[in-house]
């Protein structure tokens, strides 16, 4: 690979990503531009503008974008069609917004004639696939740099070193090593590394930053209503809300309940198991919510299909496959299925649990005068299940006779 | 089919299938034997024996059985090895016990020379699927007689009047209708019809008979550690515990926490939706540990194929094929990826949720040299990750390629 | 269900058809209408039209189509698209035809006011589902009329008689029993029974219709060039072809050559197995050369996504699904992939086989710069490969490493 | 990576493997332990003995072994009992020899001390992949030299240079560039790059190494019976063979008659499509007659779940993973089917194609009472079909009444 000459950075603003901009200056003497992304983190971009400028960053190379509805409406909500959770249990929340950020360095790059991203992801995470993955995938010949890969920066008394000798200010509390590492978007906070790398270990409380301890959690259950339409959330107790104004309120709704922890061990795509605390509050209410409309409105054949796609696809989206012709088919298929999901599910939510307790929709399969334990009025005819089982039965007869036969 | 000589029907004392008894005595004039067994539904079954031979059945024609054991170990855990769940949510209660009853209705037949099992199971149900499935499967030359598909006595009245003309006598309480249909056994309650046929209005609180309401649950978090050996749990917090004994333990501990409420709808095989409440307190903190052993001691590539075949294995289950070459080709794939799913896993019980913190095991896959935030000594060398990411791209870069070329 | 006042039947204008015409009128008292297709099975329909005069049927009653380009066009070439065989050899040319004649059947009814359809498939076979549940997913309140399972005409004799009764006009040689039963469309020729019963003995030559003895075949090769556009068929030796006129060429070029015969024994939705000889000419070319142009257009990962979706796909045509919300699903899935399948493919057809033998595309993915066994200059890294093989393999240590230690 | 200090080389005695083992040596300074193996390759092995001898190696460090039968029995068996293709149509014959070969370089690694294996695979191929994947799967610790991808002698003149300076033998038909590149094992020849790097053109008659011109092979058909025994053969003709007696048969008898050529396009695993000339003459009878006797032996339920899971099967295989969890799952679902895959299939071999015309077993499942167009004696009750097909269709008449209410 040649030297790269303009290169945009995911930028945070924070300590690392302003080192691997100096890097990046002094390592390839190239251009460099930042991308800073709202994806619903929490924190404030301006600052992030201002300490560019600071670090030499000319006014036009400064990218601040508010991506919070593109976030949910164009990740997230085809994720969550799927009922899409990796190992039985991870919502997902850090992988699906890793193909937004490559997507728009690669926007950036092809509009500013950059010929490099970069990003500021290790070498041991899947992080750096999924960023790279999905820029090769958006644009074959951009160039990728992932400094925490190439640098010997390789400790923190380096990074400092290295902070000292560029200028980089360094906030106080940015001195020590953090306790563990964090990643937040509108969807989740992940939180792994250090104080959670014993498995058998309970994660300490303090790391939790977006959810309350259950047993903090309000005494008395909350019910909230969530409406759908073609698979996707679009109200909460009948307001109609945009994608991110949708999330942010399950978040509260959920957070304040304690909903969404998880404490996981799970494989990576480069190999080894790793142990990551996840709060996802407003992920989890839409998951169990959009079960329960599609339990309503999806037709039985549709929705086992999609249970038996639904890891494939969480795999690929979770090893960073997103931009991958496979994701694709794969989407099509589950949107395909979601014309009908339409409907307004009721959730109890109660310290740390949230639960359907009650769903309806015009678009219902569900017929009562089918599965009656009343009188159904010829709805059914209980006689059609005998030749039902009888004809279902006829190869395992067939095969039970003969195995009979030959013993 | 010819005039069954000899059934042994499916015989739980109650009234239903008392009526069953005489109906099938005066339909066809056979000879009946009982069968009633203990799966841990949680009634006696001496009364059972009473009344079958107040209804004139032969002391040797009785048969009481306590299968606990053996349901745990040869349905319940088997099942659990492969964390299934029917349509993202049901832990398949009601569908696990069917084929174990069938089998004893098959050897009981063969034994006492009978040519004909029956069950009381509805023309509307999946249960009558299930048994008959699991008996035509065992034994292809039995017939399954299914009173409540044959008979007319279709609606409560003409029942009670066919009781009283047959001596069978009818318990005060049993007069009414029950507001809603139950199905129990040691691994859960299930709860439909009736009051709970609308699925957009919440389950009345008294439906619930196993589990306490969370809000009632204690008001502090009980942690519990489940051992496993090869897949199965084995102990409770220390304590060896056969199989049934076991799920009895968790059935208190998750009973005792409000654990494990499902309110569902789901699609039947016969092929209308259903709702149901389910029960499943031991079960729910099963599942829940045994995802937590399986997330460190079982690799990736075992975990996703797993993941990939439950849905079809649980979908067998449910539909009642469980003495089928599928199911089973299915259960030796999991059953060979469980060899070292051996291991402990710490869960917090609190109102209603069960959740695993810590998980520890000699046959642990978790290599903390690898994933570590700090200096790794060399297990992992950064560098290879680039390889990695370039040739998995690789096919994404041609395609875009072409993509572009194209435009 | 009661009593239908205007049928429509799947009429081919033959004796069975002409019976059941009959004995609709004579045991329901209804009117019937008849449609009669061609699905390209190689027999005028004008007679056809005359029969039903005969017996009685008003002209406006009368419905006589050419469906071949539709058939093609919207149900061959869906299918082939999925490279769709069914246990993993039969090209599943009797069911893809089923539903267009339903769908017709259903929309004629709903023309004319008919109540009810019929058709003349037996209560053994498979396509009696195919013909019910296409009509009832496109009509849920249409009523089908399956006549072999209703009346008592269950010999050869009794047939004649009922014909005799009803002055239907038996031709001669349809005194005698046919040696096999046949079924017949643009796609294949089948046949099975009788003569075909014993699956151990060689089918009798004079079973195959519509391809040459491989022996018979020419003894020159000859090479014929398949055009694709969207992984559609379009143009045989350059020529541009409707679909039909497509299908109809390779059915002369394949047959010519003795190619597409097969001799299967299947499973039977219904539960027992069958043996079938099918001649499939055509189609065995387009298969064949559709996995040709796929080779080089198609992305490895959307090709694996597709072949293993493929068995239940192909499934789900042969149980009669085709018209159901999985099988919609799975087709988008299949639609999505096909957008670059674009090219030609050259086959080899000689003595029964029909084989790629060379293809090109300006969508190819196949990149000589970077398979070649020379300088690739620089368009692959072969160092790349070790870290690709280190995290691909660091799973596989971290077990080896852990089995290795518990021995 | 420290260097290794003893290498197990695998060694074919030809001019590369040659340059590789004296490379290791100047390269290393390490003790060369040569493996070589006889997969039915067809060379003799004894003069690699004696080249290695020439080359310096101690007699104590030259493995000469026959492995035919355990690569039959305990590679290419298991794997024919899946009926494993590869993008539909590929036969894996590199694929399967390559876990074997691994293996007993590991083997005779921990029996000589050595610290290290070779191979001389190079980087763009999957052969790599396959050989590393399993030398680690099987000892984590094992070091594996690739010279192919660490060396810079990067063209043929370099190479010659080489054998030159190191006094390596280079027979004058090597001093040319081979104009392809060959493999070959007892199951297939394959043939690749050079003349063949352009997919677009026939592949030159003179590629085929192992197999006749269909245009070429017998003017009569040859009929052969091929033998069964749980899935796997052991007789042709009624002579008892041993698993690699019958594959060299099957080859003669397949080579003869033009059979088992496949020209293919295929993904590689490592991102690019390369285009391959195989030839697996005894390959393609077996998996004819595999596929053949599981069609009268083998349940429908069984044989569609073998057929989904198949593919992701020989992908396993493709890419290298035959020592891993996922794939010895599979094996054993696929092994549970074969219980009963017992009995004979008679195959019709001419010009090319092999074809099954009959089968019979004792372990048939194939029940002409059932299937019978004759009287069936009450076998089976066709009005069974109508509450089947009711019930089927209950689900799609439910979803056809919704769609149709709300349009």
């Amino acid at each position: 690979m040649s030297a790269p000459k303009k290169v945009v950075l995911a930028y945070s603003g924070g300590l690392d990503t302003s080192i691997i901009l100096k890097w990046l200056q002094a390592e390839y003497g190239c251009e460099v531009v930042t991308f800073t992304a709202d994806l619903g983190q929490g924190e404030e971009l301006e600052p992030a503008r201002a300490k560019a400028v600071t670090l030499g960053i000319k006014e036009e190379n400064i990218f601040i974008e508010d991506v919070r509805e593109e976030f949910v409406r164009d990740f997230v909500f085809p994720m969550f069609r799927a009922n899409a959770v990796y190992e039985g249990l991870y919502l997902l929340g850090t992988s699906i917004a890793r193909p937004l950020i490559s997507k728009r360095l690669v926007e950036i790059a092809e509009a500013t004639g950059a010929d490099a991203v970069a990003h500021g992801a290790t070498g041991k995470g899947n992080d750096q696939v999924r960023f790279e993955l999905a820029a090769y995938a958006l644009n074959p010949d951009i160039k990728v740099i992932a400094p925490w890969r190439e640098w010997d920066l390789t400790s923190r008394t380096k990074l400092l070193e290295f902070a000292e000798q560029h200028q980089i200010p360094v906030a106080k509390d940015k001195r020590g090593e953090a306790p563990f590492s964090v990643d937040a978007n509108l969807l989740h906070t992940s939180s792994e590394g250090k104080v959670l790398e014993d498995p058998a270990e309970m994660a300490p409380d303090y790391v939790y930053q977006r959810t309350v301890n259950p047993e903090d959690a309000p005494d008395t259950p909350e019910y909230v209503e969530i409406g759908f339409e073609r698979g996707d959330a679009v109200s909460i107790n009948g307001e109609a809300l945009s994608p991110a104004e949708l999330l942010t309120k399950l978040n509260e709704l959920g957070g304040k309940h304690g909903c969404g922890r998880l404490d996981l061990v799970e494989g990576r795509f480069v190999g080894m198991k790793s142990r990551g605390i996840y709060e996802t509050p407003g992920g989890t209410l839409l998951l169990e919510a959009h079960r329960g409309i599609e339990s309503i409105t999806l037709d039985r054949g549709a929705a086992h299909l999609k249970d038996e796609l639904m890891p494939r696809y969480a795999e690929l989206i979770y090893n960073g496959f997103w931009y991958s012709p496979e994701r694709e088919m794969l989407q099509a298929a589950i949107d395909k299925s979601q014309e009908h999901v339409t409907g307004t599910v009721r959730l109890k939510l109660y310290k740390g649990s949230a639960q359907t307790v009650g769903r309806w929709s015009d678009h219902s399969l569900y017929s009562e005068a089918h599965v009656t334990f009343e009188d159904d009025a010829g709805a059914y005819d209980q006689k059609d299940a005998a030749g039902f089982i009888q004809l279902n039965a006829l190869r395992l007869k067939l095969l039970a006779a003969r195995n009979r036969k030959l013993k």
